[in-house]
Formats: structure tokens, sequence, C-alpha cells
């Protein structure tokens, strides 16, 4: 039996995630602070500046892949109508992948070109983006707890082909280190590669909550 | 005379109170962020990982614990109409012991086995569930500030069972310290002791804010 | 002329200010998180709470301290059902004070005894204190802006009682060092004091957002 | 399409800007925290206050500047009822420019007579402002996202003057470096000019979300 309270509660919940969320985007800035304090070690402020690129470059790439992953949650969690203790661990699940990734990035700032780095910051994207996957699969079998209609608002493609561009980018990025961090930006052309595949099939663009 | 304003007023509290607890969970992946700084210490990334085991173990037990009590204080706080003084001095007494977590959190991180440490911790977590217990107390004293039905919405029963669970993983750690923090894993088994004691009775499980 | 869209804007700025709030004194954890890297300085865990006893007094002496500031604020802003530029820069200062008070918080843990620290704390305090009895005094010189009853839910005795006891406590310590930070405790009794007074003249309690 | 959840989920959007930007505004105070770690490098707490003067300026005035600029941000958003997908990113990318800051603001409270420095904290600034003059121009050019009067709440010239003023005062403080940081503080008469342009041209002040 839902509790005729859930709505609020639910209300309630989805704040605290979102507020989770946004202390951990904006935790990124911390180790980039943190530098600030070595100043004196550097002949010059350009010079700290030109040695810690990678921490710039971390700070950038965590903060759009933190933002994309806030609205790829949001397009799931948006027609949820009440939710249930399993839904509830889902989302919590996915928030301990978000609250640690400033940890892989302060290690990809320190330590960018070392594979263990690698593994563990695209491994925790992955992690993020399975987590999400599993909580709309969970969503498709519950059609009680969503007002959404499965196959435009939860189509799975996206969640897969999101995962296999996470996937391929690690391994292009071990196989080819020269290229760093960029196969991470693969994920700018999930979204087009998973709605091509809809239209294929005669369908349209999954639907955002951003609209159109 | 409770102001007509209240309803307003409790709303931006309970978000407060939200708010906090969203920071303190975020706040747990410091000590991990801070680990990096010192990555040329180490050998490699591998061994970094390695010997800082008990940080990243001291983090996840920590997000389970306090997105646990965040349920618990959302059970509790979510039939509440209204409030008054002393609920919300209860309340804010309960926060405190959730922002001072990340305290022991990362000494445990750094010195795990130590008598102080876990007392300090489970300390902690004992004190955080005595206060709910108290605030569901003086609910069922006063059913003027909520419309839950006690019987159904604030059986102590639930209170107790985590605060034994926590005792009892008290003694055991102490007592055979080889189990280190593992003890404290007791608490995913209270709610289903809890609610095999009311059905005991003859009554369904406590209600909660996620349905079921 | 106030714009229809001032309610809403105003929703957004109070949540925003509690926002502030709520990571200011979750923030005050922080420097007791930093102690635990240099646990190994000490002989044991006990050593270091014995050792850092100033530390934990500061937390939760500024968490105290910060949590009845927010109620304070709470009971001024509750009544407003509009603002214009000079309230929310009134509130914005109040909030400055708030997110400046870990600076002082740290510095009391590191060097408690000395005369510019208590200076600078209490006086952080006092300057909080003063800017809500400011704001207060600028609604009830601007009614439009709130539903308020200037005399139960305005009444500057309040404010009064509490800047007074923070220059007595300022007082106090500087004269008898010894005292450390206890006289702050005074706060305590402020609302006893302004609320015994308002009965000498004949009215009840001034009204709070809790209730009562 | 717009799709029919798009309201409650921009509030949330709205709600997870905001929280981002009061997280940053209270990251400012963190380089004073950490400065009270070196007391013991200094003769006194007063010398310790004199010698980071340039990290209290930096915390006030990047205070006052994240403030204003979430006003301004206040002002433009409060008109949508609707956003889509550019709007959005423009929103996230004024949102990373916002919690970039904490970096140049570290920055210049270690090295603030510095070029570079300068440089990278007015230009974040003017980041800033560039962002939000951009998504200002894209709802005027998208009447149907909002309800604002184009010309009264979206007049271009405020983000203009706004821009100028910041290029203007990195003009002078790099000719004049004994300026500092002060010339910034021409932010404050932005807002004036603007209106001024605006009443020679026959119309009122543009309207903000704070009434008047």
């Amino acid at each position: 039996m839902v509790h005729p309270d859930n709505d609020r509660g639910f209300e309630r919940f989805v704040t605290f995630l979102d507020a989770i969320v946004a202390i951990a985007i904006t935790l990124l800035v911390l180790p980039l602070v943190e530098l600030t304090a070595d100043v004196d070690e550097y002949d010059s402020v350009n010079q700290l500046l030109r040695e810690n690129k990678s921490e710039l470059w971390a700070f950038l790439l965590s903060f759009l892949v933190v933002s994309r992953f806030w609205f790829a949650q949001h397009d799931s969690v948006r027609h949820l109508v009440r939710y249930d203790q399993r839904a509830a661990n889902l989302l919590m699940l996915w928030a301990v992948t978000i609250v640690f990734l400033p940890f892989p990035t302060a290690l990809m700032a320190e330590a960018e070109d070392n594979a263990t780095t690698k593994v563990l910051y695209i491994g925790t994207l992955i992690a993020t983006m399975l987590v999400l996957a599993v909580f709309e699969a969970y969503l498709r079998a519950h059609p009680e707890l969503t007002d959404a209609d499965p196959e435009h608002d939860l189509d799975p493609v996206v969640g897969i082909v999101n995962v296999l561009m996470l996937l391929l980018a690690l391994a292009i990025t071990l196989a080819t280190p020269a290229t760093s961090y960029f196969p991470i930006l693969l994920l700018l052309v999930a979204g087009p590669i998973a709605n091509g595949w809809r239209r294929l099939r005669g369908r349209g663009d999954r639907r955002t909550s951003v609209g159109e």
C-alpha cells in the first residue's frame, strides 16, 4: 500500500537528491582552490596554470559529466508519481556514485596517465549510467510508480548507448593513452545516436524534461 | 497557540534539515579527495588505493548509515502537521549528530583499529538514533502535532531495535577487533527484526514514507 | 511597484538564504575533519581528542549559535509577503556574517585565549544580530512588505537584548579570560529576558514561527 | 513540443542552480578557514589578520559579486515559463563560471598583484555576465519560453553596461596596479547607468524581481 503522504515525501526525497548533486558538482572546484596554496612554489601564476592544466580539464570534464548525468536522472525521475523502497535504494546508489566522483576527478588531476586512474574514473561514470539504466528498467517493470509512456520516456536504448560510449572511451584511452580523457566526450554523441536509432524504428526522439 | 504561518515555516525548517544532511553526506568524500594530494608518496595509484582501503570503506559505510538515518528521520517527520520549540530543538540536536559524523568517519579512516575511535563512531550513530527515538516519543505524547497513527507510524520498537543493534555492534567490535566496523551492518536487519516483532503482536509492518 | 512575480522570486530568495545557512553550519565540521590527518603526531586517539577539546567546543558552540540565528531570521522573515531591494540587501548582509563565521570559529579553535580572536568571534555574532535588528526595524517602517503584527511579531526588544547579552559576554571574557567562551551562553537567556520585559508591559511572549 | 511536466522539471532545475550558487558562495570562506591552521607561524592573531588582509578582501569582494550575479540571473530566469535544451545549456554554462570563481578568488588572495590573476579573476566575471547576456538574448529571440515583456524585463543594455564596466575595471587595474581590485566596484554603478540610459529613451527602470 502506498501511503497518501507518499507524494510530499517523494518531493522531499527528490530535492534531497538534487541537493547532493549540486554539492558534489560544486566540490569539484576544491582541488583547484587547494592548488593556490602552493603558488609560491611556482615561478609565476602563468606557470602554475600551465603545470596544472590537467586539474583545470579534470574540473571542466567532471562538471560537464555530472551536469549531463543530472539531466539524465531528471528525465527518468520526472514521471515518477510515487516511489517504493527499491526505487529509493536505486536512486541512493546512483547518488553514491555521484558523491564519489570528486575522488577519481582529483586522482585524474594528479595522475592522469595512469591506467588505474582511467579505469576508476570511467568506471565510476559507467556505474552511474548503469544504475540509472537499472532504475529505468525497474520503472518499466512497475508502471504503477510512474505516469511515463515507456516507449517515449523510458526507452532503454539511451542508457545502453551511454554505457557503450563509456566502454568505448575506456578502451580507446587504454589502447592509445595519448588520447587522455577526450574519448569521454563520446558521451556527447550518445543522445543523437540513441535518437537516430529510434527514428530508424519509426519513433521520434526520446522525450526529455527540457522539451524541444 | 500555533501560529497560522506555522505550516510554511515548518516546510522551510524541514528543507533546512534536509539540506544539512545532503551536505554532510557529500562532505564524506573530502578525506578521499585529500588523499590524492599525496599520490607522489606512493609507488602507484594501485598502491594508494590498496593502502587506503579503510578510507574507501569508511566513506561507503558512512554514506550508507547517513542515508538510512535520513530515511528514518523522513519517516518520523512526514506526519508532522506543525511543530513547537521542543520538536525543533530535538531535530536540531539530531542534525548536530549528523553534521558531526564526518569527524569520526575521518578518524576511522586514519585509526580504524583504535577502541576510542570505535566508541566515538558507533557512539555518534547511537546518539543519532536515540535522539530520533526521543523525538518520536515526544510526538506520541503530543498527538496534536501530528496526523500519524501512533501504532502504525511511530511504533517505538523500530528505534529501540536500531539502538540495540548498534550497542551489539559496539560490543562485538570491541570484543573481537578483527570484525572491524562490519558489525554496524547489523543495522540492516533492525527493520526486519522490528517488523517481525510487530507481526508477532498481530500488526503489519511499521509504515514508511516509501510505501509498500 | 511590486511585480506580481515577486512572490515566487521571494520564495526562491528565502530558499537561497536557507541553503547558505545550511552549508555554513555544516562546514563547521571541516576543521575537525582536518585534525584527523595529523593523528600520527599524537600518542593515541584519546590524546588527540584531549588536546583538541577546544576544536570540539568551537564546533558545538558555533553550531548552537548559527542554529539559533537561523531561527531568529526565520521569525523575522516568515511574515514577509514581498520584498524590495533594501530588504534583500539587508538579508544578504546578514548572510555574509553567517558565511564568515567558520573563519572565527576555526581561529577560536586554534587560538582561543587570544583577545583579538574573542573580539572577532563575538563581534561577528554581534554583527549578525545587529543586521537582523536593522532588518526588523526596516520592516516596522515598511508595513506594506509584511503581514506581521509589529507589536507581537517584530518587537525590537528581542534583538536589543540579544545584542546586549553578546556585549556583556564580550566584556566578561575579556575581563576574566578564564571564562573562555562560556559567557556566550548568555544568549540562551536573551529570549526569556525579552519576554519577561514584554510581560511586565502587559504583553504576551513575542510570537515565533515554532508556535506555542 | 514542450512536455506538460516541463513546469515541475523547470522548478527543479532552477532550485538545482540556486543550490549550486549557494554552495559556491559559501565555499568562499574555505581559504580563510585554512589560514587558521598556520596561526603558529605568526606572532599573534593580529598579525595573521594584518598579513592576510587580501584574503579577507577577496572573500568580501567575491561574496558581493556572486550575490549580485545571483540576483541578475534571478531577474532573467523569473519570467521563464518553460525551458528548452539551449536555455538549460546556457544556464549550466553560467553555473560553471560561478562554481569556478572560488579558484580565481583563492589565487587573488595569494597573488593579488599578478596580472594573470587579474585577467583570470575579472575574466571569469566577464564570462559570467556574457553568458547571462547571451541567455537573455536567447529569451528575446524565443518569446514562447517566457512571459516577460522584453522591453521592461530583458533590456540588453543592463548586461552590456555590466560587461563594459568589468572591461573598464580590468583596463584600470592593469594600467594602474595600485588600484588593485577596487575598480570591480564599478559594477555597483552599472545598474544606475543602464537605468539612466533607459530613462533618456523615455522608459522607466528595467524591472527586477525585488520590486520597486
